[in-house]
C-alpha cells in the first residue's frame, strides 16, 4: 500500500463503487451487464435474462433495533432487494439470506426475523434457496440477494433514457424519511424518560413506509397492462433528487423537474412542517420509499395520464449538464442529490 | 415472542439454518433445490442449470486483520464461494461482493482488497457484476455470493451416495488448520513483545494454505478427463469430518474412514506434533481446507487410483448410525464432527 490515504468520506459510495470495480474486466459470455444498474444481467435460455441484486443491511447503519421489530426488518431485507429486481422490469424468483448475529440473541428472536423473511417470500411468490449463518462480534448483519428473471426484449436499464422523455415517479415520496423522524424522535424522549409511552397516534402511514415498505410488483403489472416499456428505469432508494442524477449521468441527459409536480402524502406535508423541514426537501432526499422512477415516450403519456400510481414530474433534456428543479414562479435550482452518504463525516 | 430462550450455542450453525427454514415452502418452478447443500440449484436452459452459493466473512470471526493481508483476505473471500460451486461439479462464471467497512479504512486499503478479488477473477475466470458498499461502526463485513453453470445431467449433490461407494477426499487436509495456529502463536509474541520479528520460516505451505488457499478447479477438470461422475460431493470448509457427517445424514448412510488414509502433509504432521496436537485430529476437525470430498462408485476405483490429487479413504455403509473411524491398529471409533461452530460458548 502506498501511503497516499485518500478519506472514503470523500468519495461517497457511488464514487467508491466506481473506483473500486473500474479496473475489472468481464470475460464470460454469459454476462450481458454487469456492476452499474440496479441488477446484474445474465444469459438464460433463448429468451430470457437472469437478474442479480444485493444488498446487505447493518444494524446501526441502516436499522435500529430499539425501534424496529425484527420481522418488520426481516420484511423489508427481502423488500429492498426485489424492488431493484421490478426496477430492470423483472420478477424476482428466489433470495438468499445470509445472517450475522450476536450470542445475545435467542433462537426466537431470529425467528421472528424469519417469520418476516417467510411473509416477505409468501407475498412476492420468491423462494429463499440459500444463505450463511455465522456470528457477529457486535451487530446484527443481512446480506439479500435476489436472484429474477425478464424477457430478453423488456429488460429496462438506467442509461437508455431519451432526450424529451417524460419523467414519472410511482406512488408518493418522503413518508419512509418521515416515519424515521417519527421514530428518532420517540427514542430521544424514551431515553429522557422511559416511563413515557411512545406517541405514535396518527402516524401509521409513515411509520409503515419506514417499517414495512413494499416493493412496487403491481406497477410492474400495470406497465405491462397499459403496454407502456419504459425507456429507463430505477427503484427510489436513496431518495429522487440522488436517482435522477444517475439517470441522468448513465443516459447523458439533463432533466427538467417540476417541483409541484412531485407526490407527497399530506400527512408528510403536515409533519415535515412539524418538523420546521420542507416537504419537498424530504421527498427529493428522503430516500427508502422504493418507488420506482421510470422515463417513457411523449406517445405513452395518453396511456398513463390520470393513472393513481404515477405522476410526471418532468422531462429529460439533451444538456447533460442542465438538472434542473422548477419551481411554481418558474424559479430554476440547480437539482442537488444529498442522497444517503453512508461514509459521511 | 414467546418468553422461551433457546441459546445459539445450544444449536451450532448447521441446526440453526434447519431450525430456521424449515417451514419455508419453494414456489417457484424454477427453483430445483434450495437451501441444504453446498449452492442452490435453479433452471437455465434444457442442458443447464444456474448455481448460486452465498458466504460472509467477518472481521474477528473469520479473519483477523492483524496478520491477514487485505489482498490475501479479498482473494480468500472469492475462493470460498467459488469452492462451493465447484464442489456442486459446477463451473464459477460470476460473483458479487459487498462489503461493509468503517471510516477508519482509507480507499487505499479497499483498492488493496478489491485487488485480491481481481487477481481470484482473473485466475478463476470469474466476472464481478455487483455488489453493495456500506459503511460499518465496527469491523469489516464481505459477503460474496457465486454464480454458476452446470449441465442438468452432471450436478452432484450431497444426498446421492450409495452404499459401498468410496470416499475421496483431495489434496491433503489440516494445513489451513496449523497455518492460522503459527500466525495466533506469533501474535501472541508480538502482543508480549512488538520489536519481535514474527518468525515465520519455513511454513510458507502452512501459511499460504490459511491465506491464500485455492479452490479445487482442477479436479473438476481431472474428473471429466477421467470420466469418473461423483455420486455425492462436498467441499471441506469446516472440517473433513464434519462434512463426512453432513454427506452421511444427507445420504442416509454410514462410513467407515481409515484414519492412517487421510492425507496429511509431513509439515503439517511435525507442526502439529511441535503445538502437542494430534495430526489426524488437526486433519478431521481443522477447516479451511477448501479441498473436495467425494463419493464414487467402487467401479471406478480403476481410473483414480494412484492420482496424486486424490486418495481414497474409506467407504459409505448402509447403516446410517455407524460413522466410524478406523486405526492401524483395527480400533474402530466413532466420527465426530467438532466442525467450527461460531455460536459456540
Amino acid at each position: 500500500m502506498s501511503d497516499k490515504r485518500t478519506e472514503l468520506s470523500e468519495l461517497g459510495e457511488f464514487g467508491l463503487i466506481n473506483e473500486l470495480t473500474k479496473s475489472f474486466k468481464n470475460q464470460q459470455k454469459s454476462t450481458v451487464y454487469g456492476v452499474g444498474d440496479d441488477a446484474a444481467v445474465l444469459e438464460r435460455d433463448e429468451e430470457n435474462v437472469t437478474l442479480i441484486s444485493t444488498d446487505m443491511l447493518l444494524e446501526g447503519v441502516h436499522f435500529n433495533l430499539m425501534y424496529t421489530p425484527l420481522k418488520h426488518l426481516g420484511y423489508k431485507a427481502v423488500i429492498v432487494n426485489l424492488s431493484d429486481i421490478y426496477a430492470m422490469n423483472g420478477t424476482p424468483e428466489q433470495i438468499t439470506v445470509s445472517i450475522a448475529v450476536s450470542n445475545r440473541f435467542p433462537k426466537e428472536a431470529l425467528e421472528e426475523l424469519y417469520e418476516g423473511i417467510q411473509t416477505a417470500c409468501n407475498i412476492y411468490k420468491v423462494d429463499l434457496i440459500g444463505g450463511d449463518t455465522t456470528s457477529s462480534l457486535t451487530g446484527l448483519v443481512i446480506s439479500v440477494t435476489a436472484i429474477g428473471v425478464a424477457t430478453k426484449n423488456n429488460v429496462v436499464y438506467r442509461n437508455t433514457a431519451k432526450e424529451n422523455d417524460l419523467v414519472v415517479v410511482t406512488g408518493d415520496l418522503g413518508a419512509a424519511y418521515m416515519g424515521l423522524q417519527i421514530l428518532e424522535r420517540e427514542k430521544e424522549v424514551f431515553k429522557t424518560n422511559p416511563d413515557i409511552q411512545p406517541d405514535l397516534d396518527g402516524f401509521d402511514y409513515l411509520l409503515e413506509r419506514q417499517l414495512k415498505p413494499e416493493a412496487r410488483k403491481d406497477i410492474i403489472g400495470f406497465l405491462k397492462e397499459l403496454d407502456v416499456l419504459p425507456t429507463a428505469m430505477i427503484d427510489i432508494s436513496d431518495g429522487l433528487a440522488s436517482e435522477i442524477m444517475h439517470l441522468c449521468t448513465q443516459s447523458k441527459l439533463g432533466v427538467n423537474i417540476f417541483d409541484e409536480k412531485i407526490p407527497i402524502d399530506p400527512k408528510v406535508a403536515t409533519t415535515a412542517i412539524d418538523f420546521n423541514m420542507d416537504p419537498a426537501t424530504c421527498a427529493l432526499n428522503g430516500g427508502e420509499d422504493y418507488e420506482l422512477l421510470f422515463t417513457i415516450k411523449q406517445e405513452d403519456y395518453e396511456k398513463i395520464k390520470g393513472n393513481p400510481h404515477m405522476s410526471v414530474i418532468g422531462h429529460m433534456t439533451d444538456n447533460a449538464e442542465a438538472r434542473y428543479l422548477i419551481d411554481k414562479q418558474g424559479t430554476v435550482i440547480e437539482l442537488k442529490a444529498q442522497g444517503w452518504n453512508h461514509f459521511g463525516k
